[in-house]
């Protein structure tokens, strides 16, 4: 029996949960496992204890985190350093700590300052989300076939590699080995910089004289352009803060794009307007094509299901204090 | 029985003959009709043909046009200069012009150039889309509950007036008047600009030279932002191009706030971060509750259904060579 413990009981941490619960033990590579949970709002957690996403409610940070082999801080990236900070003299010798924050470079550098050396620690980013947030919008089916990003380190002890590989097959989804600042560059170009896209572009529609005669116009693509707009502010601006200098990047790529279909729209240079939208749709259309968040060779992923649960375990557990 | 020309079976104009062929004749305002349509590819009149959106496929632009008391021109905005010139010397007396196209000034100008007096044009703009097209994706029920945006002028006799209402009706859509140069001005906001930024996000991105370790990393968020990409170039090309002075004005308003979230990025601004994405969620979820597509009081426009098609098309009946 391996215990996990979700710190942060929102969609994500929730969700968590769910699928880890209704993962079937006998053929989960986690096998049966306890969840407990925790979060600063105890109606959240509650919640959570609702939804069925955990076994049981901590009453405290200490009691979720000091028996838990495996520990995931499911918050926002924003409270991520304070928290890493509280839990460092709390781990257990062994214990594996991972996160599901949107970032990864700054998470990285707080985890070596704070954690001691017996825990490992390994960054995760599953790449499934919703507008919507809270345990209320939580769903099991959230990581399914999704890419869930690993950003170990070359001292990552080989248990914490397979209880992560474990849990992220466990949730349905695949994992993703990447560097931390790689991934907050690609990130930042993929993610961050569309929602920046769609909350500016509401905002200087909406700011606009003539937003009520303009929103009855507004149709299907507005929506969807607009969609991560609606997403949690507070999250979002951490995400941004935390990734300031690749999103700075790829802000001035898209500065410069835009400046250069002005140019062109002005010059009335119907090739060159033609050329980009051109590019920009057989690029997206073969984006599609490769079936977005599966890249080639994903079946090299799964030998994850091969990993011998009682081993895995069984190692692991005789690590506990 | 009135007689309604398709001039253009792609997308819109097959959609909409399966949605008026679909109509109910003995509760739509039309009543029964008959649909001609004609494509310069014929290919392509063929296929509207075999999905029942036309009774006809007219073997030449004169044929199509001369007997029609509606001429829908549904074709690109490209190619509208030289379609309205064409049919200048073909339209009958009495005859009702409108076009499908995604932006109204220039198209306007066309028609008052080209028409007779003894026509009359009202411009038209269905809010509705897909970022497919060819009748292969045409839909009947595309236009259902959708804004249909009529831009007709001080010059522009009841008759004409009425029959463009009717059709509106009869494909389940909503008028919404507006004089032509405020469509365009609005359009290049919720329609114009957010296609513009899916290009150009899906340029930046993928003409990257990590585009490869980005992709996996793509999720429903940059799906979603750049799914306007996937459209018809040209098609958006000629949009641009015919309403770039209202477009440029959206791209200046863009960038200035893309270089304001730059430098609070840069200057770690929080707060001022925050309030611009509360601000474009607030916005964002308010539009949407308000309906999207259907303003408030959108009943006053239900008024349509209560003309007396006898005399509608009695009257116009008469006018008829």
């Amino acid at each position: 029996m391996v215990t996990i413990s979700i710190i942060g009981t929102g969609l994500i941490g929730t969700s968590l949960g769910m699928a880890l619960r209704s993962a079937n033990e006998k053929t989960s590579p986690l096998g049966a496992v306890t969840l407990v949970g925790y979060d600063h709002n105890k109606r959240a957690s509650g919640d959570a204890r609702g939804r069925l996403a955990l076994d049981r409610v901590a009453s405290s940070l200490e009691e979720a985190v000091r028996d838990a082999q495996i520990i995931v801080l499911a918050t926002p990236v924003g409270v991520m350093h304070d928290l890493l900070q509280q839990i460092g003299n709390l781990v257990s010798a062994g214990a594996v700590v991972t996160d599901t924050a949107s970032t990864k470079g700054e998470v990285t550098r707080w985890a070596r300052e704070f954690l001691p050396t017996t825990a490992d620690f390994v960054g995760g980013h599953p790449m499934a989300g919703k507008e919507q947030t809270g345990s209320a919008a939580a769903d099991p089916d959230l990581f399914k076939e999704a890419i869930y990003c690993l950003t170990p380190s070359v001292h990552t002890r080989p248990h914490a590699m397979e209880a992560m590989e474990a849990l992220v097959t466990a949730v349905g989804a695949k994992t993703y080995y990447i560097d931390p600042d790689e991934h907050d560059a690609y990130v930042a170009g993929v993610s961050h910089l569309p929602f920046l896209l769609s909350a500016a572009l509401v905002d200087v529609t909406t700011g606009s004289s003539s937003w009520k005669e303009m929103a009855p116009l507004a149709a299907s693509g507005f929506r969807d352009t607009s969609r991560l707009a609606s997403g949690d502010p507070v999250m979002h601006r951490d995400i941004c803060l935390t990734n300031a200098a690749a999103l700075t990047r790829w802000i001035n790529e898209m500065v410069e794009s835009l400046t250069d279909v002005r140019e062109q729209l002005e010059a009335g240079n119907a090739n060159k307007i033609e050329e980009l939208f051109v590019r920009a749709k057989q690029s997206r259309d073969a984006w599609l094509e490769t079936r977005p968040n599966l890249r080639p060779g994903e079946d090299d992923f799964n030998h994850v299901a091969e990993i011998q649960r009682p081993n895995l375990f069984g190692r692991f557990g005789s690590r506990k204090k």
